[in-house]
């Protein structure tokens, strides 16, 4: 495709990441990218390739997850059908959902826009934030597919206290599934959390996660609250970033991303270039 | 079942009314009570049949339902099993949201407890609360088996105004799907709504409801919300209460049974003879 010819697209889109095998498309198997892609071909007649912003596991929702992919400038307009009533941003966003009805209302288009070919979802963002539910109360059955239960009491205190000092930049060696080559050094923008009546919202926002590295972190922390282990255990393992057996993973269910953070998109296309410089090639895991 | 063999039994339930056919047994078709039902034969070995609070149709959730049976004293103590390491009430729950599992977490047993005889959970209560969820903004994949997505702008002033003074002794006839011979006369404690970030709550509390009756409120609720009919509309419906071709039911889905009072064990007896004198025998569907 000539980028001369082509728009580059954002869109920004939610899903409940229950009915499928996570974002990115696996033979034979439902995927949120699969699905996303066939809805696009089907309403621009071309075979559509999309970039994530967060690869999201198996059972993980998206309450914000960003997109980009290269449409024909063709087969933009085209989008306005004969009559042109309305912008083809508007009428990629309603056409999408329509054919994504499907499934049944669990991905949901929210927005549209070109953008700068600069613009690369996975590469530009500044920052990622996630939320991780728990429930220490009550199973409660119309949340069960976004909420995490445990079982044991925990102690919200305890766990303020225990990530109330940590922010900044980090090696998470022990918060991550190893990748050869890749580093394992992030920057931590928020990590805490609220309590409401439904549920406690556990908070991460990073420039970019490693694999798994949310649901390490949240794993550690619950281990913390319940009293599997000591106060300052995740100081501990972050002064000593070393992969070992320790590690708990935090069930997917309860992980959604919640927004990423775009710069102006006057400086997108150097923040791309800068981030695919410190990270590419081995860490196509890392988002 | 001879009454001085038995216990009644008040068990307390929440579910996600999405996979069922509502709650009353249907041949052939999943439904709450079947499920319900059938996991107490299971664990109680004798057939059992349940009486319940709130008949709700299908797609409706409970957070909190209610239901009474029967259950011969051997098999009440036969629950605690050879160690009787714990009272029946608790190994009723653990044991029967152990067999619930199957249901994949959509019915969740809270409570149970033994109570007098007198104790009817359709006819004791003083009062069914029923909430319903209202989304106005962008549709949330995650909440949307249990919010209505309602796509006209709403004024949820205007909504608030309607219902205002709208409390107390009414004919409900306009509102009630018709049965012959059964009383559309209720009280209404409480019509009310609170805005949160995620939905619109509609509140709603009756000493009873007729069949279809808070849907049936809601969707005149909204279309007064969304310009459709005019400001008043809910008044004046209350005021020639005749059912008629202007009733539009809010969708199930939207609708989840909220609590249900009961009077002091002491009085629920005495409550029930007088609710089954005012609306028994025709009035089955009206909880």
């Amino acid at each position: 495709m000539n980028e001369q010819n082509t728009h580059r697209i954002r869109i920004d889109l939610a899903y409940d990441g229950t009915p499928y095998h996570g974002w990115a498309t696996q033979p034979g198997l439902p995927t949120v990218q699969e699905a996303v892609e066939a809805g696009l071909a089907t309403i621009l007649r071309q075979a559509v390739n999309v970039t994530v912003a967060g690869r999201t596991d198996a059972g993980v929702h998206a309450a914000n997850q960003v997109i980009h992919c290269d449409v024909e400038q063709t087969q933009w307009q085209n989008l306005m059908g004969n009559r042109r009533t309305r912008p083809p941003e508007q009428a990629l966003v309603s056409k999408l959902n329509g054919v994504l009805a499907r499934q049944a209302g669990a991905i949901r288009i929210l927005a549209a826009e070109v953008v700068p070919q600069g613009f690369d979802a996975r590469f530009s963002p500044i920052s990622r934030q996630y939320r991780y539910r728990i429930n220490n109360g009550t199973p409660d059955p119309l949340t069960r597919h976004f909420t995490y239960q445990h079982r044991r009491p925990l102690s919200f205190e305890t766990m303020a206290d225990e990530i109330a000092d940590i922010q900044g930049f980090y090696d998470f060696g022990s918060f991550c599934k190893p990748r050869a080559g890749a580093t394992t050094l992030r920057t931590l923008h928020r990590f805490d959390l609220d309590v409401t009546q439904e549920c406690v919202n556990v908070w991460l926002a990073a420039d970019a996660f490693c694999h798994h590295m949310v649901r390490a972190l949240v794993g550690a922390l619950v281990q913390v609250g319940d009293g599997t282990r000591p106060q300052g255990w995740l100081q501990e393992r972050l002064a000593n970033p070393v992969r070992d057996s320790h590690m708990m993973l935090a069930p997917a269910l309860g992980l959604i991303l919640d927004s990423v953070t775009y710069p102006s998109y006057d400086e997108v296309t150097k923040r791309a270039q800068q981030t695919r410089a410190k990270r590419a090639p081995t860490c196509w895991s890392c988002d």
